[in-house]
């Protein structure tokens, strides 16, 4: 037995998550989500609101198939309308379809909501939530209760809002879960509120919601738990409705590595990284490269200063070690980087360079020269390899460009096929033009590269390309605006990226798909 | 006189939010982020390390031209190197050199980086500290002595890390700032400590410094000010090394809006959002649509349930009013979105349609059906306009395609023109054939569709594309993946945005380019 204080990690990325701007997921991007979120071992998945998005019952029906190992499903939606009875509101029948083990019912703590928008009488509201609660547990649910705008309504009437939660305790409720809905509340009076909550209901337990819309979302979580409370909702990468919820990757990793408390099994929590990236992935967003702990600038030194105290003791300027939670570090190479970080990576290729040789400066200058025509390593180091290895003129390059021609066309050939792409290459002596059809100028071009050069080269049969992202740059000139194309190549065993910049996409694309190339034939 | 207890900001932007990754400022853009802070309000600005970085001595010599009317330059540099006089350190003489009227000068405050990163005595250390701030003192400057690593360094050594202080102070600083380098302290143990530190030396200006890697820095700055702190650092909208600095634009908001300090004058706080932007284009950032207060998406409503709430009282699902700080509310157009949002749009078209119409299930479907293809419309609002008026038959499209082709070439001719289109189009019974060059396919097709559509449209003429983005959906299938192309075109007075989506990014231009003309000719 775990002398560690259990926290139950509620996690409601497929609910809450899902009313962030830009988010929309599909059945199987739901089920993909939960299988990760269950690896991982949080203890609830919030996976929707049948009530208010008939679609989600086609998910939670699907969602009876998964064997989970950690986690319960729970199905969210409100209390029952006013003067009606629970068994007669279409809402709560809808939750009662999902088949869940557990619900989570939202109602009003703030008196202001109650006769202001949901217009019926506070004492109505309180049956409102005890009849609701107490119909779910007669099936046999674990109920929580949100209570919605608690903070806010505890401000404007203590006394209302704590009836709220008498009210659930009558009903049967098994957590209250005291929610920050507008996201205003500051952590001091989330530390005060809850650990009164937590002394008057000592027996319960108590549960927090908080949204970012002050920036605090995550210490307000955590000063609650500081206050008493064992249950904490928030979305595992934090996205949501507005500024989004409290953030889970950054919640787990604080109580648990900093505070000793037991949020998820200790053996999973070097799945941080991987997982909030595959649920970034899956949602099709871009994991913000800042985000505490397992973004990819998180533990990234970019001043000469820090690379080098790191370099001695990672602690001096690592709040944490990186591995713990399945994250790396990274220098960077930048005109600040400073020579040393630039010199470990010519070392490599190298090593009997020193600071003072003058291919150091050379290389120095021809990485700012490139910095300021819209190139970025960061992200594409392997580009950088190459930008080392051509000035020390440690390769010629494998093949040469004779010329490419691309013809794209509207309406599509056959309503599909919108461009053809002819490319002429020179490998020594030899020559070799091909043709290929693709989907957009791009994929054509790609695709009648490499039946060019396959026949030089057998090993790059096996390379794939695997992502492809474009960053238009100095975006007021438009259509004319340079583009920072970066590629990611995979032989099944390596990973490398590359990257090429234009004013032309298409020539973007051809220098970082060139890159890749070659690359690959130097590994 | 204010009664409001006044708190001094200090931004970072030019000097820690220069350590971001992907930053790069060039002379005049610091010299536009001067001149948007002073704008604003704030009291410090702190704008580069002359000694470790020679080009803003630059900068330095520029920014003495600027006429200030509420910020004090700042320079930022180290204390002297052990075992030498201050008037002999390079780093000390660059800094005169910036010849600003403050300077902020970091120590260590931290014995293990004393003993084991810069490798001196605790003794040395604390010469250093107050021999530097001293000389920076008899050199007529306001020094802001930064306690590097403080929190870490109290709670390994609180003696030594309060010695540090006493050293500062010894030597003449102004103020203490309290450091949080690594970024992993919680909020509960910053407001002791800066409380301790407030009450031991009571009438000295203490400041905190915090960064975000534990998620919290906004909230370890507020609770600093709970407990006696009078500055606070950070960055203005976050940026900076690793996970960022302490976010300014929501520390103002919360400290001044929500708490009665005086962060800034209060008829300047109304620019939050603006200036916040305004930084973000300077830095060539894209700034974080879920940014507290002013991101786009701050107050941003997609469930129905909210924009019900909303439309009844803002204060139901917003913990303030957008237009304090300059930002807005929106309401998203989407599957979740509910009827009632859709149909506004709706009835602006059409004020017969109301929410049984069959027209407003139609045009929901039609969302959703495209909303799967990739489309958002969020962010391309206009591009949705023109969904719902051709489902109504409000318009005939004014011109047809009937058939482009470009072609691409490299080598480029003339090494510059890389690309070329003709565009032949059809309106009503006359049809026209043009044909262009332009810096890649996009640019090319741009030119030759308006060269074709000028003769008939003179309206054209002044209509520009001023953004171009593009965003590749479904990474994984590399470079035959879907894209997203936004386009924003303005007449000189509109500004609207259209979108398009396609596996081709020539396709997927071009629908972006037609809506855009189509709205600009319906206006």
């Amino acid at each position: 037995m775990s002398a560690k204080k259990d926290i139950f990690i509620f996690d409601s990325t497929l609910r809450d998550g899902a009313q962030s701007e830009g988010i929309s997921f599909s059945v199987k991007d739901k089920i993909n989500i939960v299988e990760a979120l269950d690896y991982i071992g949080v203890k609830y998945i919030e996976a929707g609101n049948p009530g208010s998005n008939p679609k989600d019952l086609e998910f939670f029906s699907e969602a009876r198939n998964i064997h989970l190992k950690n986690a319960r499903l729970t199905a969210f939606g409100s209390t029952r309308r006013r003067d009606i009875k629970p068994e007669d509101d279409a809402n709560v029948q809808s939750l009662l379809l999902a088949e869940t083990p557990a619900v989570s019912i939202f109602g009003k703590s703030w008196d202001f909501h109650v006769t202001d928008i949901i217009k019926t009488t506070k004492d109505e509201n309180l049956k409102m939530i005890k009849d609701t609660i107490a119909f779910f547990k007669s099936s046999g649910k674990e109920v929580i209760f949100d209570a919605e705008h608690f903070f806010d309504g505890y401000k404007n009437n203590p006394e209302y809002a704590l009836k709220t939660l008498e009210a659930a305790l009558e009903g049967g409720a098994d957590s209250l879960c005291l929610c920050d809905t507008n996201g205003g509340s500051f952590p001091d009076d989330v530390f005060n509120t809850t650990k009164l909550v937590c002394n008057k209901f000592s027996g319960s337990i108590i549960g927090i919601h908080a949204h970012d819309d002050g920036g605090m979302a995550v210490a307000n979580s955590i000063l609650a738990v500081s206050a008493g409370a064992k249950q904490v909702q928030g979305t595992f990468i934090g996205f949501g409705e507005r500024c989004g919820n409290a953030n889970l990757s950054a919640i787990i990793p604080n109580l648990q590595l900093k505070r000793g408390y037991n949020c998820i099994p200790d053996n999973t929590i070097s799945h941080l990284t991987k997982t909030s990236r595959r649920i970034a992935s899956i949602a099709n967003i871009i994991l913000q490269d800042s985000l505490p702990f397992v973004g990819m600038r998180a533990f990234t030194h970019k001043a000469g200063m820090h690379i080098d105290g790191v370099n001695k003791a990672s602690k001096s300027f690592e709040h944490l070690d990186p591995e713990l939670i399945g994250n790396e570090r990274r220098f960077l190479m930048s005109e600040v980087a400073g020579r040393s970080s630039v010199l470990q990576k010519i070392q490599l290729i190298d090593p009997d360079i020193n600071k003072d040789s003058p291919e150091t400066k050379e290389i120095l200058d021809r990485l700012k020269e490139l910095e300021h025509e819209g190139y970025q390593f960061e992200g594409a180091e392997n580009s950088f390899e190459l930008v080392i290895k051509r000035h020390l003129k440690k390769y010629k390059p494998f093949f040469e460009l004779e010329h490419f021609k691309i013809i794209g066309e509207q309406p599509a050939i056959n309503r599909e096929i919108s461009s053809s792409a002819l490319v002429k290459v020179r490998v020594g002596n030899e020559t070799a033009i091909n043709a290929a059809e693709g989907d957009g100028p791009v994929n054509a071009l790609d695709k009648a590269l490499r039946k060019s050069l396959d026949g030089f080269f057998p090993q790059l049969k096996n390379v794939k390309l695997t992502d492809y992202k474009v960053r238009v740059l100095d975006t007021k000139d438009a259509t004319a605006a340079k583009v920072r194309v970066i590629i990611e190549s995979t032989d099944g065993e390596n990973i490398w990226n590359t990257v090429g910049v234009s004013t032309d996409i298409i020539e973007a694309s051809w220098k970082a798909l060139v890159d890749s190339i070659e690359y690959k034939l130097l590994i």
